[in-house]
């Protein structure tokens, strides 16, 4: 398909590095709605729906596994009740990141014992013995790990479930015989200790680590960078996983697409927390919610566009190395919230770096307002 | 308009009733998005919209005003970062509720003081002493009351705000000379005292009082029924409001609409939280996602329909006449999440009751699967 027929005519500047941008790429047809596509393609999962286990006394809803994503990373919703809970263990070779999106949990993680609530978010590098339980009647957390070997974890001590929510009465405890064999098909050890009962302390961390240790962010925390009406908060960046993935919350208020790319390196995850936006994925458009989940990889035309007066996706971008995109498109920024007026959109600094910042440019930006 | 032209053939036993229950209603036009009627006709609100006004360091955004209710309630979404606060007041005639949506918030309440995170409710009953201090970069909490005096406190107080969120910097505090302007104008009085400084506690109370006292109530707890697919919590029933509202938690999978209905007596207002549902209202049907305000004023055409795997809303129902409705309708419940296998829709309880209920029924419900 001509990329013409997909997104118009291209204009001024943009159209000649457009037509060299575009040639040669293939647009994939996005797989249906609901369908894990079981190899590398562009797909987007609803609010609720996924590959479903019920392992720990809750539902964990296999929203990315690794043969859906090139094996860069899996991801996984976890939605139980009070007391749902998952024990001590450790990766050896997977980077873990939870980002809460409902309830309350405590957080066992190296060491430290926390509260956690919508919005905050954990670092869990490789070796670090963590654990977690549910303390909300409704509690979902947003498990994001880097390779293949996490969501067989669930496979193994789950059974395939049905349903959305957990069950009213369900069992927690998951038998050793089961900790065993998942130790023996993913990559998990189970300590036999059991963790702290320490008093879990909210958490009120602001920084970013400048290097790979575990650590916990509160809601709203991270490095923080404006452009146009936008603002970018890095909750893990590249030096905090070894350039394996960056995690980036983005936040606005309504306004117009951005402007129609494709990256060659990397692909992109996008999960709608909050209001609505727009997604143009290849040749489709789609509307997205909180809960909704687009996996857009390398090599995928795509464009995004807030639709609500407060409008937040959290992005998971996997290998980390679009950190330097952000940093020359924005401004450093000391707000905790989009800001009223306007920063100029930097596009111009982005232009002369596109193959550097590894950016295919398909289109000029909006006028600004 | 003819009511079959709205709702297409009416069915079996119902279409008698139906004819006669429908006969004299006037099916009033539903105000276009956005705009607050200035009397009480049935109108929506999407997320962020209201009348807005820049109050305490946060945009308090009326989605519900004395004059659109016919003065039985009012509404308001605040909205605001760290450390914007409200001090302590008192509201002589107005009976609050507090229904937090996003963040954390520190609430003192009559002599306690507590830490509230996302579904946790506070019922301040007139008289009762309160202050509340945002603690999250995003916080943001619906505020609730009977009658028609605290609109005016926010007119007072703020200076009317074209934005949606807080600016990035703003001074929390409000004037002396302001706070007795509000006085003279609304129904408050403020302490002269600041709030104390204790340790706040995690709201963990799941009960109900038998009485109308000041109370807060843990997400997900509440008085528990549910009828069919969907679990109806009482946050605030009869007699913790002197029959002035209740307040009702709605949760379900996706499902089939409800029977259209009206109430000859009470207002219903629906807010979603979760997921996305579809409203009929009289002529119109709106699609409603999470922060979205519909009022249904009395002899409204009305029903729901819940589309997602996990939807949620919060109604607040007013006078508080409903709650026999729905204890006739459901079966007492021990969980905390909707069943996994519904439970009967026992529509023929309802039936034989339907004046002494104040429910007039249009259709016959859905074919249970």
């Amino acid at each position: 398909m001509a990329l013409t027929m997909v997104f118009g005519p291209l204009q001024g500047a943009y159209a000649q590095d457009t037509e060299k941008a575009g040639k040669g790429i293939d647009i994939q047809k996005v797989v249906p709605e609901g369908k894990l596509p079981g190899q590398q393609l562009p797909y987007y999962i609803r609010n609720g729906e996924g590959e479903r286990y019920l392992v720990g006394g809750m539902v964990a809803a296999l929203i990315a596994r690794g043969e859906d994503t090139g094996e860069h990373f899996e991801a996984a919703i976890l939605t139980g009740g009070k007391n749902a809970s998952f024990p001590l263990h450790t990766h050896a070779r997977s980077h873990e990141a939870l980002y809460i999106l409902d309830g309350e949990v405590e957080l066992w993680l190296g060491g430290q014992h926390y509260l956690m609530i919508r919005g905050d978010y954990a670092s869990i590098p490789q070796g670090t013995p963590h654990a977690f339980k549910m303390l909300g009647h409704r509690t979902q957390i947003l498990s994001w790990n880097t390779g293949k070997e996490i969501g067989p974890i669930y496979k193994t001590l789950g059974q395939p479930f049905a349903g959305y929510v957990q069950p009213e009465k369900v069992n927690p405890d998951i038998s050793k015989e089961l900790l065993k064999k998942a130790e023996a098909s993913a990559d998990v050890r189970f300590e036999s200790k059991a963790p702290s009962k320490s008093t879990p302390q909210r958490v009120r961390n602001g920084v970013v680590p400048d290097k790979k240790v575990p650590y916990v962010l509160a809601s709203g925390e991270g490095q923080r960078l404006v452009a146009g009406d936008q603002l970018f908060s890095f909750l893990g960046d590249q030096q905090v996983s070894d350039g394996k993935f960056i995690a980036v919350m983005t936040e606005g208020p309504a306004g117009p697409m951005i402007p129609a790319h494709y990256h060659e390196k990397h692909t992109e995850n996008f999960f709608c927390l909050d209001g609505s936006m727009t997604m143009r994925v290849n040749n489709e458009t789609l509307t997205m919610y909180p809960g909704d989940f687009a996996h857009v990889p390398a090599r995928t035309i795509h464009a995004y566009q807030l639709n609500n007066h407060y409008t937040r996706f959290i992005g998971f971008l996997t290998p980390g190395l679009f950190e330097p995109f952000f940093r020359t498109l924005g401004d450093k920024y000391d707000g905790y919230v989009y800001p009223q007026k306007p920063y100029p959109f930097r596009f111009d600094r982005v232009l002369s770096k596109l193959n550097e910042l590894d950016l295919k440019v398909l289109e000029a930006p909006a006028a600004q307002k």
